[in-house]
């Protein structure tokens, strides 16, 4: 019984950690899908990051849209990242699985910057923008360093 | 002057018709991003769909976060189908860009479909949800049928 009692509760764990939203037929879907994620969150960072580097010039409007996109798209990659999805078309390194702890807390850390600059966004203040999108960089680079391969 | 003209009209209308957050850097980038936009509302299309066609047990909580999701995604894909974005790695066939407005009121009937998916959704009500889950699939189908080579 002490197995079966594990096992239970191994089951209810992991339903409970996986959002409703995320199912997968295939590892592959869930791999695809985190990085189709990832793809259209980097355009929406890159289109506030020319804003807050100087290189096309400050739309309060177009910012307050990227970021309200970027806060939706911030929370979707994760559920991509379940068992068996460690391998196949990936830059994700071996760690994220055996430090899923640290992972998740740089996941959490990226998903709070990123509402930050949601509220910043909305003040239309581009140096309120500047701070808050130089926070979210940090955020994302800390796991690119450590969890995705070059 | 006549030359001119048409240039400078031709120059509005082309920055009218594309949203302030849509500017790739390349082409590539385009059509990479609108790509991705594709597979991240697929997702969420599947996982009403399981449950539209009874493979998982209806979850109104589900359908309604799946359902505003799609409503998000829906809006994105089309900023990647400008100018020079009909190459590369791509099924989208020639016509999207032959037959623009053609296309242009596909993508808005599927948006409109979604839009009503998301209120059918917010209702709790499986039937309304399948009803309007049928009309998104043919409005998918009917770009997808013209447009993308298999």
């Amino acid at each position: 019984m002490k197995i079966f009692s594990s096992l239970a509760i191994a089951a209810v764990a992991l339903a409970a950690s996986v959002p409703a939203m995320a199912q997968f037929q295939k590892p592959e879907d869930a791999v695809k899908y985190r990085k189709a994620a990832f793809t259209v969150m980097g355009a929406h960072v890159a289109r506030i990051g020319a804003m807050a580097n100087g290189r096309v010039p400050f739309d309060a409007a177009a910012v307050a849209e990227n970021a309200a996109l970027m806060e939706t798209m911030s929370k979707l990659p994760w559920a991509g990242f379940g068992p068996g999805t460690d391998k196949g078309d990936t830059r994700a390194k071996a760690e994220i699985w055996t430090e899923q702890a640290k992972f998740t807390a740089g996941a959490e850390k990226m998903q709070a910057e990123v509402a930050k600059l949601n509220v910043a966004a909305k003040t239309g203040n581009l140096d309120a923008v500047k701070t808050a999108f130089g926070a979210v960089g940090q955020s994302c680079k800390a796991c690119h360093d450590v969890y995705r391969k070059d």
